[in-house]
Order: C-alpha cells, then sequence, then structure tokens
C-alpha cells in the first residue's frame, strides 16, 4: 500500500471560517504542534496576502521543526503576465518553504465566468507557473480547482490540465471539490480514473469540503483508491460548512484502514492537538466531535455503563487512549444511579445508598430548573459531596451588592461589596472590576486570599451565559458556565438564576470551593492512573 | 429505483444527545414538523421509560397527521419470560401507533457479556417478540442492533437473526452500526450482500452513528446497494457523536442522488425545520451546518462574490432556495469593498466611494478589537449608516447605573437607573428587572416608549456571552450577541467591552436603533423579493 501523507491547510483555507483570526506567533505555534503530531505538510499561507504572512514565514525561517516540510500556498500566473511579473509567484518563491502548492482552474464554467481565459490559455498559465517555481529550486503540489465538477463538464479537459502540470514537474496533483458538492461515490470513481490515467507518474491527492457532510467519507474513499495525499484543516475549520477534517481522517486511516500514517505514539496527541487550535482559534471544543471530543466517548445509559465495565468493545469503536481522549460516564435526566456512583467513587466520595437517592432526585430537581451537569464536574461533585456530607463549604455569604455605572465622562466604573463569615468571623471587603464577575471575584479573593494561598493560582479561563427557555415564555432563565484551571487540572461549574449576576456568583463559588474540598490519597491516585477524571 | 423512505429517531435516540430535553408538548411540536417535512417515519419514544413518554403517546393519539406513521419503540422480550409477560412489550403494542420497533441482539459478544443469552435463546427472544407485536396488529421494525460488527465477527450468525425477524413477520430489519465504528465501503459490502442474501423478501433499513465522521455517507452509500429506509435525527443529535443527520441525508438523497423521498415543495422547509428543533432543544444553532446553516451558502473572498454574482454555479454547490435557505454574503477581515458595497445595497443604504472606505477602516478596526459582525447583521447595518449619514438616533445617553444586590434574607434585586436626552428633554427613569440587562432594557423602554410604540413589539430572544483572548494574557474582552425579533423579521447586535453590563447596553442600544431606522421602499422591496436579507 502506498504510503498515506497528511496536507494541513489550517492556516490557509481553515482561516476562511467565520470568526477565524490568528497572529503570526499563534500561527508558529500551530505548526509546531502540526509537527509533534507528525503531519507531513503545513501549509503556512499566502504569501502576498499580508503582512502577517509575511512575518510568519520570517519566523518559520527561525524554527527548527522534527518533520513537517513547509508549504507555501498561491495562484498560477495572471493572464497576460510572464510568470517572472507576476508579484503572487515571486513573493511565493521568495519564502523559504520548500514546497509551492499552486491553485489553478481546470474548469470550463470558471474560465468562462471568471478568468476570462480560454482553455489553451489556461494551461500555458498552468505550465509556466509550474516551470517557474521548479526552476527557482522548489517542489510543487499543483491544486486543481473545481476538479469534480470539472470531471463531469469535460473530462478530457480536466485530465488535460493534471498532465500539464505533471509534465512541468509537479510532483503531485490534488482533486479539489472546492464547492463540496461531490458524494463520495463520485469522489471516488474521479479519484480511480485519474491515478489510472496519469499512470502513477505523479502523486494524486484529495482536498474536500464538507457542504455534503462527506469531506472525511469522500478524503477516505479516495485513499481507498490511490489517492496518497490528504488536503484538509484541523477540527475541520474553513468556510461555508468547513474543509475536510484531518483529525477524523488520520485516525480512520490508521486504526480502521491499517495506514501507518503517523508513528503510533504520535497519534496519542490527537486529542490535546485538536484542543489546542481550538484554544488559539478561540472556537469553542465541539464536545460531540469524533474521536476528540469530550463526549465521543461519554456513556450516558445504565446497560452501556454495565457493558463497558464487563468489555470495553461493547460499547467502543476504539480504545479512546490511541487517540488521547478517556472514557466518561455522563450525568443526565436518563442517567441512573449506576453512573452517579461510578462518578462518586472516582472522585473518592463515599455515597451511601441512601445519600446516592437523595443526590439523584436532587440531580433530577435540578435539571429540571435548567441545571446541566454534564459540563459542570465541579459543581456535580459539590452536589454529590453535600448529600454524602462531605462537603466543606469556604464562607457563608451575608449578602453581596455589585455597582455597574456609565458616567457621564463616558467611564464606566464597577464595584463590588460582599459581607462573609469565615470561622465566626465577618468579613466586608469591596472590590473594584473590570466587570461585575471579576469585581466579586476579587472582593472574595481579598476576604478569604490570606487563608487560603492557593487562590492565586486559580485562573477563570471561561465565562459561557445562555438565556433558557426564552422561546416558552415561562420567564427567561440564564445559566452561566464557567471554566477555571489551576494551570495542572481544568474543571467546569455553572449557575442558574434569573438574574445574570447570580448565576455567576453561583458558578463563581462552585468553581473556588471545588479547588479545596478535601481529596482522599485514593481519589487523587486514581485521578492519577486515569486521566479521565481531569474533566 | 426503490422508493427510499426516512424514518426520524430524534424523539427517542436523539434524546440520548449531551442536555437534551423535551416535554411532551415540544415533542408533539417536533412530530407536526417532521411530518410537515414528508418524513415518513417518526419514533415518537420509549413508552414504558417514563410518564412523559406515555403522555406523548396520549397527545398522538388525539393529533392528525398529515403523513407520517408514528412508532413506538421498545426491546426484544426479556430472558425467562413470555412476551406477553413482558411489562416492556406490552407497553409497546398498548399505544395506538401502527408500527413498533423492536431492537434485538445480533453480535455474539453482547449475547456473551451484555445479556448472557444464548444464541438459540436470543433468536427465539427475537420470533417471540415479532410474533408477539403482529398478534396484536401492528406493523414490526426489526433493529438489529450492532449488526455490522456482528457481520465482522460471525456473518452466519448475524443473517440468522435477521432471517427469523423477517420470517416472524418483521417488514423491515434494520442494520445498526451502534458504536459508530464502520466506514462506508464496509458498511455498503455489508449491507449489499445483506440486501442480496434477504432476496428482496424483506426491506432493509440502515441506522448509523457518526462516531468517525462519516454517519451521512454511510447512510448514503447502504441505499446506493439497496437499503430502502434510512434511520437518523434532525441535525444529526445523538449520543457521543451523534446519530446519523437526516437533514443532510433528505437533501443528498433528492438533489444529488435523484431519488424522490419528499414532495419537492416540502424540501423548502428543511431549513425552518432545522432551525424549530434546534430551538425546541434549545441547542445553539450550527452556523456551518451542511445545507441549512447560514454559512453554507456564505462567500467571503471578493473573488468568490464576484463570481456568483457572474453564474451562482461557479461556487455554489445547489440552489440554496431549494432547501430554504438562502445566500448570504459574509463581512469579515477578509473581504474586500465588493462586499461591503452589497451589503449596503442590499439594505438601502446609498454609501459612496469615500464613505465605503471609511467603513472597511472602521471595520478593520473593531474587528481586531473582538467585533465580529458576521452574526450581527444590525449591528452591521448601523455602523454603514454612521458612514453613510443616514444614522438617526433614538436618543442620547448621559448615564446610567445598574445595581445587583443579594441580601442577607437571601432574595436578589437589581434596579437600573438611566440618564438620557430625546429630542432637547431630559428624562431619568428607574426601572426594576430579574437582571441587569432586562431592568436596563425596561428603564429605556419607560423613557421612550410613549415615542415609540412599536418598540412593544419587540423581544430580545437570545443572549450570549463569550470572552475573548482570555488565553492570551492581554485582559479578557466580553462579547455579547444578542437576537431580537419583532414577530416577523430577526436580527442580531452586539457589544463588545471589558465589562458584560457596557457590551450587553451596546448590543441592547443597537438591537433597538436598528428597528428604527428609516427605511427606504426599494430597500423593503428587496427585502421581500430576496429572503437573504432577514439575516
Amino acid at each position: 500500500m502506498t504510503q498515506v501523507k497528511l496536507y494541513d491547510t489550517t492556516l490557509r483555507d481553515g482561516m476562511q471560517g467565520q470568526g477565524m483570526s490568528l497572529s503570526a506567533a499563534e500561527k508558529l505555534r500551530v505548526v509546531q504542534a502540526l509537527d509533534r503530531l507528525g503531519i507531513h505538510y503545513v501549509e503556512a499561507g499566502f504569501p502576498s496576502s499580508n503582512p502577517k504572512e509575511a512575518e510568519l514565514f520570517r519566523l518559520l525561517g527561525e524554527t527548527e521543526l522534527e518533520q513537517a516540510t513547509i508549504c507555501a500556498f498561491g495562484m498560477t500566473r495572471r493572464r497576460g503576465i510572464a510568470a517572472d511579473e507576476d508579484p503572487g509567484l515571486r513573493a511565493l518563491v521568495d519564502t523559504a518553504a520548500p514546497v509551492c502548492t499552486l491553485v489553478g482552474k481546470t474548469w470550463g464554467l470558471h474560465l468562462e465566468k471568471v478568468t476570462g481565459a480560454s482553455r489553451e490559455e489556461n494551461l500555458t498559465m498552468i505550465v509556466d507557473s509550474v516551470n517557474y517555481c521548479r526552476a527557482a529550486g522548489k517542489r510543487v503540489v499543483y491544486d486543481a480547482e473545481h476538479f469534480f465538477d470539472a470531471w463531469v463538464d469535460d473530462r478530457g479537459y480536466a485530465l488535460e490540465c493534471l498532465r500539464a502540470a505533471a509534465a512541468a514537474g509537479a510532483e503531485n496533483v490534488t482533486l479539489c471539490d472546492t464547492n463540496g458538492a461531490t458524494l463520495p461515490a463520485d469522489a471516488a470513481a474521479a479519484a480511480a480514473a485519474v491515478v489510472a490515467e496519469l499512470d502513477r507518474r505523479v502523486e494524486v491527492g484529495i482536498h474536500t469540503h464538507n457542504d455534503a457532510e462527506c469531506a472525511v467519507a469522500s478524503s477516505l474513499a479516495a485513499v481507498e483508491v490511490g489517492a496518497s495525499l490528504v488536503q484538509g484543516t484541523i477540527n475541520g475549520y474553513g468556510e461555508r460548512c468547513g474543509n475536510a477534517n484531518l483529525v477524523s481522517i488520520l485516525p480512520a486511516l490508521q486504526l480502521k484502514l491499517g495506514r501507518e500514517v503517523v508513528p503510533r505514539d504520535r497519534l496519542r496527541l490527537l486529542t490535546e492537538t485538536a484542543h489546542l487550535v481550538d484554544e488559539l482559534t478561540n472556537t469553542t471544543p465541539d464536545a460531540d466531535q469524533p474521536y476528540v471530543g469530550r463526549n465521543a466517548f461519554a456513556h450516558k445509559g445504565g446497560m452501556h455503563v454495565a457493558g463497558i465495565q464487563a468489555d470495553a468493545r461493547t460499547f467502543e469503536h476504539l480504545d479512546p487512549g490511541l487517540v488521547g481522549n478517556s472514557r466518561d460516564v455522563l450525568i443526565s435526566e436518563l442517567s441512573g444511579k449506576g453512573s452517579v456512583l461510578s462518578r462518586a467513587e472516582r472522585a473518592g466520595i463515599e455515597l451511601d445508598a441512601d445519600s446516592a437517592k437523595r443526590a439523584l432526585e436532587r440531580i433530577k430537581e435540578r435539571e429540571h430548573r435548567g441545571y446541566h451537569y454534564e459540563a459542570a464536574d465541579a459543581s456535580f461533585e459539590l452536589l454529590l459531596r453535600r448529600e454524602a456530607g462531605s462537603y466543606q463549604p469556604l464562607f457563608r455569604l451575608e449578602s453581596f451588592r455589585v455597582i455597574v455605572e456609565k458616567r457621564a465622562d463616558g467611564r464606566v466604573e464597577t464595584e463590588a461589596t460582599i459581607k462573609i463569615w469565615v470561622e465566626g468571623r465577618r468579613y466586608v471587603r469591596t472590590a473594584e472590576g473590570n466587570g461585575p464577575v471579576n469585581a466579586l471575584d476579587r472582593a472574595l479573593r481579598e476576604a478569604i486570599g490570606e487563608l487560603h494561598p492557593h487562590l492565586a493560582d486559580i485562573e477563570l479561563s471561561d465565562y459561557k451565559v445562555r438565556i433558557l427557555d426564552s422561546h416558552q415564555g415561562t420567564g427567561a432563565v440564564t445559566r452561566v458556565l464557567l471554566d477555571s484551571t489551576d494551570g495542572q487540572e481544568s474543571w467546569g461549574s455553572l449557575g442558574v438564576s434569573e438574574n445574570v449576576i447570580e448565576a455567576s456568583w453561583e458558578a463563581l463559588v462552585d468553581s473556588l470551593e471545588y479547588a479545596f474540598q478535601p481529596r482522599t490519597p485514593a481519589a487523587a491516585e486514581r485521578g492519577a492512573a486515569e486521566p479521565s477524571v481531569v474533566r
């Protein structure tokens, strides 16, 4: 079997996705993470497009990578000028990237409606551009834009474009489903024909978009008929419905189709790489994402949990550890006592039959009011501790008051005052903040920070607010989810109230209290042995 | 070609997804929407599981549907008791649903590790259960759980289970990829073999999960080899990574594979059905969702916009109107003057070259600070109006103050005071609210509601808060997105500030001001002719 290589275009095509933006330094971190994961080619960008790209190529020139090859992306030369006079092509060969990826036309409709070039002229544009990059000592990938539409329209001409690129020295021709129109069976049929026609004198690649929710399947289908390069993005970022998701393609190739794409120990970096890139692009990780999502190996029903305990293969399509993910048992309206007991055990909380029953009733009652514990492990653990009698409050609240004022001069001032009791002593503290939650957080830390110096390590890392039931006209309820971290561990807490400030306060208190609950050594040990507990 | 039918399990398997919960009344609304869309079979639930399900079956008994057939879901009889003594089966045949869907085992590993039944005993359990439902006058679908794993393990026994169900009178045997392990090529090979082996004496269905991001592709592949029933959920809800997404399967079957699944005019209900179900389940619609997402036909790059204007086929895989969606031109860091002018024109704003240039600079500068106009058309239009000189403010703010107090008795009180100027007059108003944004909204409406009675029609329908850049350590910025509606039209506005209250205020003011901008009759007309403007 041909060795399959992965080509990442997160930093170019992925950045076309809605709301995507990365600084040059962040892009460098993405390149390094992809390199560690074992991705073979990393497309860094479009050198002519803006100064940020130039800065990235400069940074890359100073960076040593383990194994990845950097590619620079550009278009075939413009009409009516020589390749060496085209500023885009010149910028392309001027970077230190050893590979130039050239996108060009293959579809008559685009020649007619978009570029205005004749079919002959388009072939010359392809040949000139590949020649120019080759003469500058570059390896060339030719991205055949809209290839599958072109194939349906006029397969003879589509092939002619590929042959022209190959004859001029492109080492790879990649078939692009630019509009995402193509279903896997059609993609496979066209790719098989191209592989046969080109007689394996040039590598064939595949580049798909997810408009039919089939980008991963089309990529895999093309590999099965002989394509040896798969282009895609991390987490499937990209315009419209996204590009082919390399995070799903890599484990399918390696674990389901038996292709050795990256060394096996690197595959374990998949989950952390996917999450790191989400973090850098400020994207909320998709909890349901295949392989790496935190629900991907989550079990809810009582029967599933029992089955998994007997033999993981009963309800898991692969061992989550192989892709760096872990199994999780979710808490929900549908879940039974078994799940609650299993969560309690992992947290080291001793829950007898009565308290387990009370906890279940409490969970049901609170879920009915809008609480959802699935993303709020800290609040859930505190609920169990309250029922088990092992909950230790940090303080007792008497009252708080938050004032936000936008003054006539345009300045905004926020202050929070809290009155709390700790070990029989009353603390009244006022703090300013850049927002109401920040001010409350500061006032609370001022009151109890001396008693608990570890508080200084805890940071609030994300804060999300949703309005629930607004369409039911029953009075809107606000749900606040807070993510916190102490640099080692991350946890989620939640609050629900009509009032966003009160809901935030509830989540804030849970977040801090969670960090200070007494943990038995056994629980800590289980935590270390079983990474799934960190969530 | 066989007629392909769709079988929706949103209300049963979809409800296994994280955070999913619907009341009986909401489930009825889902059933009615699926019926209107033309879905052939709707699985209403698991009659034995809880009183909510009983209530739904009661409501369904009183409801007339246009064409959908209701299915009730249950398991084959338990070990060691007769079918007519099994409470689950009795509950199943007791509903008014004409179809019973029975899930049963086909995989040796599950018999061994989960049920403990022998292979013989399992066959008897299948036969008895189908017989019992048939004797009660029901049509039967047999869901062969873990079929594809069973097929790899022991295809002889897997087929024996299907034949047993068919011989006892099941009209359909559905092959379930319960763990989502199977890739499309393997699913198609197994389904083709089953279709051939069963000699078309019984219908074959397909039920897949999305753990390999291939659920849609596997479903389509099974249809191409002769499966005639596709089970899935709306928007792909379901546990772990979700079930096969009927919202992607339906248009692919109908528009790409040429199967007449639902009448063509019903296909136009696809987008609104998908969004309605998201609304009922309180799920944020996935903007990138194939076919129905608001980015699915969004165009960003200048070249794409020009291409679409020349011929939509250049950059669109199908006409968005066929699935009830619409084209959109996004505004972003990467977009050019063309997109801005096209948005301005659609909103009826006259923007000359200078003001377009200023608007672009303003957009770039604000995007840099965390504004993202892609989901905030109202704020974007106001920005353009400000540059065009056609912006009409509702009022001028002098100052506001919000106080949220949690008192010693546990009660929470919120009040907002605003001082504003309208037409030379100063208004000072204080209002209470169930939260700070609500209190500000009320105070503002008290001040200007008399001048603008249409304000009473405007409702805030969703409110979302995200923290930006928190991982960059540059000081967190809060972005608030507000969705509003006047019952006819919906629009989004946004605010960005360190302070969540100030960001909310900014979004609130944009939301209300948007509704009161003077619109030219031409723009209103364009709006009516081109539904894409409503966003």
